[in-house]
Parts: structure tokens; C-alpha cells; sequence
């Protein structure tokens, strides 16, 4: 019995009488006096962010809220027109669309800077590292995550506003700092510019913020939860699931093919 | 084409070079102005909250954010475990798990109360709008939604304590008043206290921010995001999934029943 | 000790050297015996299905497999095409949308005809139990379920042939037999035919096969896990997510609404 | 107008009196003459198979459908025990396990031998073929996918029995060849037993039945939709979700750890 492996957590215990969150009172303690986004870090890592930091948390939480009628919240206005019984499913629905072809590149680029640059290593010659991640990338011939966009090839307008309040707040750290380096390194060679994306710019900053790398998607996913939820929302007041259904319909094709 | 039915949405537009959130630009407006607590009622409601408004929305994102090792955590973990590579996978599966049997309660208690005293109608004797709500469920026999708890039969001291919140904010309206009228009137006939319960508080409180009934769950899930996510982060710090196996293992019995 | 909670299941047991599955040997016994039709009953009941009635569960699992372009596939192939990593994510996408607003009827309906006749009565007078369903819907001002078609008023092609193989496989029993008496009582009181649907016929024919009313929509959703799987290996042909994403904003409207 | 990008598939098409899968009529022509297990062929493939194909694909079908009390079906339990009203977020939450850590092998296992030798490649030489393949992994020094089992290192008796199916069945061919010399060749350079485990000895068969590698996990997932489906049936007859979670909490431990 003694060596029978235990489960063990440090995050929550829910007791008769009191709700313990990383050791605090939830009721006494939390409710009333801390902010979701001062949550986000406490619940994450066990520190209590500081007004700053606060300030550039709530930038990563609002930054991928609301796209328009992307596919994400198409699903789930289609998943809560035929499942109103369940709005959680319709939201899970938003969030499996997450994936790494749009947002993976957060995890991508975190994962790439920490592990080009481990946490625990000394401050080094930042243009040094920069030099060798650019070679990895170049000699598996495979895309630099983080920097670079089909649309914004001057800049991402959300990276710049991203990286110009991690600057305010003096979150903008040594992991800001390398992606800068690795988007300016990697332009040159490509004699064209490589901005950093909107994506990579979380991912640094994610870091700065001293989290591990996997969760860089954190913000994108907590964020996309109330954007679905504020679809899901509308789609109540104004119901446009037909809508969407018959909008496809009409340039629909119906072709046959061999079988494969 | 006159009338081909178009797909509106009120919500966000993605331009070239700029997102539309709401009407206002995200990047130059709203990054680094609004928090992520203001962006909830914004994108629910098109209003920015008060300070006061945004405490209270706060102590809703917050409260039901980390509840310790319970099923629903367990689900994301085991997800992360054999999924990594889809921490959103993880995520949703916790989301559905916010299904009717505790987290409903908050949804069903805002729909009775908006039922009986719609959002539109004068304000009314809230008694006499108690005593039709109390009367209706003794017909059909049914418990009613948002009052009564296993465990805290004398009181659960998070629904105390938004109380308590929603009063200081001054969030505290008609449907937080008619809730607590329901309780006192029912438990007065069912001779034991039935004081408002977690669940119930946050479907009252939701209504006199403004939301529709449909959207009080919307609080949970946003904290369930997040309570799930530490998890996982929790379980790439310790793996516990397999020790979780292990536990279930240890008391498992298997009997082949008959045929059913 | 002794009074812990087991947690029992007599479905299946992974042992070092060999799987069972109700009691059977899973590659010694079923595997390269059975058929995947024939698991189904299998598992879900503990009986293997006559030829006969295999040949009605495979008719159950095909009928609702495909449907074209519709959302819920269109949900999977946005979900392959954001998240490709996690194919179990876009077949879980297409699973959360079958809920209460078509597919539930199958469970409605099956629940409805188990209330009025329960699993264990006697043969008893089926026209009267008819009426009893009947007048007790219209007492409540409720459609029956798994009666009325919009587009189909004269008979919804699918159930007619679901109760025509139900009968050539002698599957058709007294729950279809009370359905089909509902549907030309309440037909005959409405003064227009209100045939049986396609899920209303799934849930009767469910309760003849032995199955709890909460599994009338297995077939169902196992049907959906082949379509979606489907839709996506036609997505990996031949994408068209980003044409489906064109074809809703070719028809978008963005009008910002007054505040909630 | 000419130019707008069409919505295309082969699938299937819903008009008013008939559904069309794949261009043949579901209603007149499919139900009732189609197996499910047929259906998965000819949805996926858009060939009917022979007898012996649909025998190894009930095996491939049949084969992960039960594995007992494991983490997807506590998930799916306890996600029925708290949302019970969707019973489709129940089977998504046992879907969204299936992902790299298990079944994956059996995707990276089928895109490693189509790789290698593409379907369109002229029957080669497979053993220079699988040495091509040995090497490339040891010279990233990764292991070799669908090969190797902790527990059963003489072989993985549910591979072995697919291996004897797809030889009763004539679906033995190039891709199954061409794992069992990777195996063979790979443990000769380890110096101990890598045999084929059941995940890649479904990737191989799943290429040899003319599947793209992608949809390798098809037939685990379907299988697992039935599993679930069965586990959530238990739950109903005889709930264990709270017993699962007592389990835990057995052996739950409380340490708060230090701010990461």
C-alpha cells in the first residue's frame, strides 16, 4: 500500500467547507479581490501578476477574440443550431479548430526560441543564437516559425501593437528580443522582409512571461472561448446558421469522381 | 440575388489591415485599453462594464475556475496524455463536461426568473412573482432551479459571497432580489432551509448584468478554459495521468453481466 | 476497506496476454469471426444479432452516414483544415452537432413509446396506448415526436423503407407497430398526414431491437463518425474549406448592432 | 460570377425525394443491400469491397473497440454523468483521446511505408526498401513507427491474428510485406524482437486495402464511437462515474508547489 503511486495536484482541493486554489481561500482569499486576468497567471504558474504584466496579459487575452465569421465560430453557430440543449459542445467545437496550421505557430516559435535559448541559460550573445536558428531552419529547408504572413509582408499590424506594449509594460524580454533578431536575420538572407506574425509575437512574449512553451496557445484558447461564446450569442438574437448552409449551398457542385 | 439571404454579423470584420471588433478597430482602439474582463460584456453585450460591473464580472469569471482533481480535469488530462500534440482536444474536453446535471443549474435558474418576470416588464411585487414561481414547481413537482445543496444546506458560502459582491457593486438588481425572495418562500414550505446555491447565484447575477439566460453559463466555461489549461500545464509538470489509471485499476472489478 | 466503492464494468478487461469482451476472448474468439454489424449489438447488449437482424442494424448504421455539404460536415472539414494534426478532433467536431434538433427525436420518440409501454407490460391494447400518447401531447400543446416532416408530408422515403426492412427481417415489432398507430391517430385528429420520420422510425425500431431509449441515437452517431471520416479524406483530395470560407463571405454583411 | 470558387464534392447530395451517396440512390439502391462495414469501404473509397475485404475490415473495425475501464471511457462517463442531455458530447470526449501517443502509430507507421514506396511506385525491391527505412530513422535516431510493444515483446497478438486475416483474405500485399522486413530487419540491428505492434499492423493493412495514410485511424475511430456508445450504455444500467472519482480521491494528495 505504501508504494501505490498517488495523485497529486497543487492547483486546487475543493474541502466541506472551502475551495483551496495553489494553498488560497477562493472565497475568503480570491473572490472579489483578484482579477480573471491576475487568475490567468496565478492558476498558470502561481504568481500574481503585476499591474504591468496584468496589462499585457489582457492584451494576449483580447488580441484573438473576434475574426468575423471565421470557420471557428461557423461551427459552433452550426453546432448550436442543431444542439441548443448543450452550448458547451458548440463552444468545444470552436476550440478544436485551434490547430497548429493558424495558432500551432505560437507553440512553434516558443518551442523553437526556448529551445535555442533554455530557460536556465545565461544571458548569451543573442545575434549568436539568432544566427543558429536561422541555420537550423535553413538547413532543414523548413520555414522559420513565428515571422512572415501572406498578408502583412511589411509588418502585422497586431505584432507591432503587441510587441509596443511588451516594450510599456517591460514585459519585452530576452525571448522578444531573439525572435526580433531572428526576423531581421532571416529577412536578410531572404532579401526580403520577415516580419514577425501575430502568432510568433505571442509565443516570445508567452515566454517573457515565463511560461513553458506549450502553453503559448493559452490566451488564443481562453480568448476564442468568449468569442464563441459571443457568436453563439448572436446567433440566438439573429439566427444565421440557414443562412450560412444556404450560402454554401448555392455554389455547390456535385461531381462523382472515380473511385480512389 | 436581391433576396438571396445574407450571412450578417454585428461581431468583428477582418479587413486587410485592420479587425473590426464591434464597430471599433482592435489594434488601435482596443489592445491595451480594455481588459479582458471589459472585452467579456463588450463582445457579449456592446457595452464596456463599469469598474464596478467589471469586479463582479470578475469574481463570475473566477469562481468557478478550479474545483481540485475532479472529473472534468481528469478528462483534459488523460486527453493531454494520449493527444499532445492537440492541447485543444484537451481543452474541449473538459468544456464538455459543463453539461446540465451541476453547471445547468445556472442557465435554468436565469431562465425561470426571466419567465417569470421578463426583461421588458415593470417592476413588479417581486413576492407575488416569488410565490408564482414556487407554486409552478410544486405542480410539476420539480426542484427548483438555483436554490438547495447537498452539502451546504445552511448556506454555500460562494453564492454568500457573490451576494456580497453584487451588492458592493451595486450589480445586485431585481432578478438577484427575486431569486433570494424564491428561496426564502420555498424554504419556508419545504420546512428546512433552501438557501441559493453557486449555480443559481451566477444565473441571477448574469441577468441583472443584462445578459440573456442563455449565456449564464457563459462564466463557467471561460474559467473552465482556464482551470483545464493550468491542468495540463500541471500534468506536463507531473504527469498524473497514468497514476489516475492506476488509482481506477485499483478498485476495479470486472463482472460480465447477463445479456441485456 | 472492504465497503470502498469498486468501480465495475463487465464490458472489457485488457489482461498481459489477451483482451475480453464480455466474457469472450477478443483475438482468439470474435476477431476474424465476427462482423463489425454484429459488435454492435454485441456491445451494446451482450447478444449477437440473428442474420436477420443484422441486416436491420446495418440499414440503421448506413441511412444517416452521408447528406452531402451540410454543417456538420463542413464543421469537420474547417477543423481538418486548421488542426490536420488531430483527425480524431474534426470527427469529434461532427459528432457535436448531432443534437436535439433533428437526430433527437430518435431518443424523443423512443422515450415517448417506452413511457406509454413500458419494456416489461404486457401486450396490451396499442390503439389505446396510442390515444394515451395522443391526447397527453396535445394536452401539453407539444408535436409528437418523430412524426411530421416539413418537406416530406406524405411519407419521408426513408422510414417507409426502415419499417419495410424491419418487417422482411421480422425486427418490426410493437414499438414500430405503436408508432405507426400515433402517427395515423394524430394524423387523423391534425385532418393532414403526419408520417413517421426517418428518426422517429430509428427510435421504434431501437426499442425492438432491445435498446434502451438512450441508445436511438448510436446508430447515429456511428453513421456520422464513417461521414465525417469521409468528408475529410475528400478534403485531403480535393480542399475545399477555403472555398467554403468564400462562399459565406461572399454573402457577408457587417452591421453593427445597438448595444444588448 | 464565372470565377467564384465552387463548393465541390462527390459524396453525397440531399435533393428533395432522394439522397445520393457517391452518385448511387441511398434509399432504393443502398439500404438494405449495403453492410456498414461495405458502406465504410465504399464511402472512404468509393469501391465496394469483396467478401474477404469486408472480413479484414470488420477485423479492422472490430479490433480497438473495447479495452475495458480505460481513460477515453472514463472521460465519455463522466461527461454522460454530468451533460447526459448530449449524449454526442459523451462519444467526442472518448474521440478526442485518439490521438498520437496510441493510435497514431498507425498514421505515422502508414505515411513511413508510403513514403518509402509510393503507391504509384513500381514493385520494388522491399527489403532495399526497408533498409532504406531503418536507416533513416537511426540516423535521426528516432524509433521506427508500428514496431516494438513494452509489454508483449514477442509480438503483439492482436497483430499477429491481422497479419493471419489479411493472409486468409488475399489483403496481405507490398505494404504489410514491407513491415514485416522493417520489423525483421530492425530487431536484427537491435539485437532483440521489434515485432509488428496492432497499431502498425493496421496502418499497413489500411495502405494495403488502397486507404491513404491519413486515414489509417478511420477504423479505431469508428470503433471507438461503439465503445463509448457501450460504456455510456453501463453508465446508465450502473453508474460508476462518482465511484470513479471516489478512486481518485483515494489516493489524492494536496501539495502546493512553488510559482513556476
Amino acid at each position: 500500500m505504501a508504494d501505490e503511486p498517488k495523485v497529486v495536484t497543487g492547483l486546487g482541493l475543493a474541502e466541506l467547507h472551502r475551495i483551496l486554489v495553489r494553498g488560497r481561500d477562493l472565497t475568503e482569499d480570491l473572490l472579489g479581490n483578484i482579477t480573471f486576468t491576475e487568475m490567468v497567471l496565478f492558476e498558470l504558474t502561481g504568481r500574481i501578476p503585476t499591474a504591468n504584466q496584468s496589462r499585457m496579459i489582457d492584451a494576449l487575452l483580447v488580441i484573438l477574440v473576434e475574426h468575423g465569421m471565421v470557420a471557428s465560430v461557423v461551427a459552433s453557430r452550426s453546432t448550436y443550431h442543431t444542439a441548443p440543449e448543450a452550448i458547451q459542445g458548440a463552444v468545444a467545437a470552436a476550440l478544436l479548430t485551434a490547430g497548429s496550421v493558424h495558432l500551432g505557430s505560437s507553440e512553434y516559435c516558443a518551442k523553437m526560441l526556448v529551445d535555442a535559448l533554455p530557460a536556465d541559460a545565461k544571458e548569451g550573445d543573442l545575434d549568436k543564437v539568432a544566427g543558429e536558428i536561422v541555420d537550423k531552419y535553413a538547413a532543414s529547408k523548413t520555414r522559420v516559425a513565428g515571422i512572415g504572413h501572406r498578408t502583412h509582408a511589411e509588418g502585422d499590424p497586431r505584432a507591432v501593437r503587441l510587441f509596443q506594449i511588451a516594450r510599456e509594460t517591460e514585459v519585452f524580454g530576452r525571448y522578444c528580443d531573439l525572435l526580433l533578431r531572428v526576423s531581421t536575420l532571416a529577412g536578410d538572407r531572404a532579401g526580403r522582409p520577415l516580419p514577425v506574425n501575430v502568432t510568433g509575437a505571442i509565443g516570445a512574449i508567452a515566454l517573457d512571461l515565463g511560461l513553458p512553451w506549450q502553453m503559448a496557445k493559452a490566451f488564443a484558447l481562453i480568448g476564442r472561448t468568449l468569442g464563441a461564446l459571443a457568436h453563439i450569442g448572436e446567433e440566438i438574437r439573429n439566427p444565421m446558421a440557414q443562412n450560412i448552409d444556404a450560402a454554401i449551398k448555392a455554389r455547390l457542385v456535385y461531381e462523382v469522381d472515380a473511385p480512389q
